[in-house]
């Protein structure tokens, strides 16, 4: 991040409110810094919390012109979809943003100056780039080292990729720094970079690295922390994601994990062949199973400590009956810490805070 | 590859027979074009199956002055350690062969071009280098297609990194076609590219394309061929490695896995935990479950089919000793198909072979 308090517009052009818009929608809820608006002119003028129920206040407007008036210093890319390239709507955008000297956040695979006619409007305005899954040149192949005695590492896992990870990494930070913790957030995807300000893509890294680049984010963090919540992705039942889910895992070698899941989905996201997810207790007896492997046998292996759910597309009721399912059904704490607020997040918090109580 | 019909001098300046040097041998056994000399000035003169077990014939020489006497037009860099780095000692070998227009094949991370010294050489003398690990620019995400209805994929898996599966598969191969079976092999590593022509190192991607990778070639492959041999990577139970396998294993969808282990390996390559390898059995298991994970209830699962040992280490009474305790142990046919030759090769491939009578 090139500045200390950013002024973020959003660009969502045509997409807001679409399944791809994590990133704004993360940013909506999670952010330390101001969003001035979000641009998609087909749902200007409205309220961002009309489409994805978080963002309240938050304008959406149709142009940069309008954004323009609200004076952000950064234009935020809003949205990410499988395989990673700028929308075409988005690039005259980002162009006139540049042009202009407004900075631009990419998280995306596809790099904005990388297209001729962004970086011309880029060399014209001045407008910097901030590419958020570049990852670091000097990365490390993992295993070699381990965090600092007595700090606690977490990973929320998924049923599936895009199911709340983030989301949930968030919400037991918050609420580990509400019962008094030193706690560190280690970003691992586009979105939770843009938040935090620092992190690694671990989706974006050359693959020989991807678990060394956990772990080096993971001992950092360590140093200056007893808890390290590291947010998840993809999912080790994902056919197209698993590599960077297990690199992950073993790369950032948890004491204990969260399993989220969504409720309302029951195939593996983007599978064309409509694979059907597993059920929550078969996921965690996976998530489990994956995570001996690196340790060697005397080592305590990390254990599932609670269920996460995500519910936002369901009624109160089903949410109620999700929750107890998902409980009885693992034998584990469950959770949906965005539905039930802090209410929610304390509880994985207390099931997480459990695990140093067992190992002290 | 640039070239139909290359002569090969392989470049291991101080570092032929040390344990990096698999591209030198794999080249040397495999290779179906001459390779002419091999450089190590600590080992000159010599005779490369001296200290490799493989190469008789070929001459180790101790300078690129005495290699360019048998008239090479490619050198192959011969060696990889963990991280991927240009050893010092190749720069200057490196920078005269570009500066007499010799063409280099480089499979480490590290782009010989990048070092501004090399470029410089290369734009003196006008030679080319072909980098064996830059991934294709417009790999998909994976999961998504499936090979050719009546192919059948086969995918070598290990109980750690460099234990020869990239050997066990190209002997597959040579045996399947003894066979009278139309094969084709999938390299994914950059000895195997470096011998085969073409493929994608899969640890080289962005490691959101790994699978994606996996399954564009394997699918290319299906089309020609009735077997697809795939060359495995890493291993499940490697905590640098593990997500580039599981993204292969998952990318390839194998119908049958053979499961290679290294009798004299006993901790996991490179770590300095000393990290003990799993038992053949366990290890079976591990890859066997691992498989059903991308694949829906209904679906066959892949099975590892046969045990493949590298027992280049001991003696043949302990060889044959292993050999009796993984069929043992496992209840697969278990051979070494270098120690055995063309008999136990061919035990694999009757292995492998019937997994399409079981499922015609």
């Amino acid at each position: 991040m090139t500045q200390t308090s950013p002024r973020v517009a959003i660009l969502a052009e045509g997409l807001f409110a679409h399944e791809t818009a994590k990133t704004a929608i993360g940013a909506l809820r999670y952010a330390p810094y101001p969003v001035v608006c979000v641009i998609d002119s087909t749902r200007a003028p409205s309220d961002a919390a009309e489409h994805v129920g978080t963002g309240a206040g938050v304008p959406v407007v149709a142009t940069l012109a309008e954004a323009l008036e609200r004076e952000p210093t950064v234009l935020l890319i809003g949205t990410a979809s499988a395989g990673g390239r700028l929308p075409d709507a988005y690039r005259p955008i980002l162009a006139e943003a540049l042009s202009r000297g407004l900075e631009v956040w990419n998280g995306l695979h596809e790099r904005v100056l990388a297209d001729p006619a962004l970086a011309a409007a880029a060399a014209r305005g001045g407008g910097p780039v901030w590419e958020l899954r570049e990852p670091p040149a000097d990365l490390p192949v993992g295993g070699n080292r381990r965090p600092r005695e007595g700090a606690k590492v977490v990973l929320t896992v998924g049923t599936d990729a895009a199911v709340g990870k983030m989301t949930v990494a968030l919400e037991i930070v918050a609420a580990l720094r509400r019962a008094g913790e030193r706690v560190a957030f280690v970003a691992t995807g586009q979105t939770g970079i843009a938040i935090a300000g620092s992190g690694i893509a671990v989706d974006a890294v050359v693959a020989d690295f991807i678990a060394g680049a956990a772990e080096r984010m993971v001992c950092d963090a360590a140093e200056e922390a007893d808890w390290v919540i590291v947010e998840g992705q993809g999912s080790l039942m994902h056919p197209g994601f698993s590599g960077v889910t297990l690199g992950l895992l073993h790369g950032s070698a948890p004491h204990a994990m969260v399993l989220c899941h969504d409720t309302m989905r029951h195939t593996v996201k983007g599978n064309e062949f409509g694979l059907p997810l597993r059920a929550v207790e078969e996921c965690v007896g996976i998530y489990e199973a994956a995570a001996t492997w690196r340790h060697s046998p005397g080592h305590p292996p990390a254990r599932v400590v609670a269920i996460a759910l995500n519910t936002s597309r369901t009624s109160e009721e089903l949410a109620r009956a999700s929750l107890a399912d998902a409980a009885h059904r693992s034998g584990l704490p469950a959770a949906d810490p965005v539905r039930e607020g802090a209410h929610g997040a304390d509880r994985l918090a207390a099931a997480i805070l459990a695990v140093a109580g067992a190992s002290r």
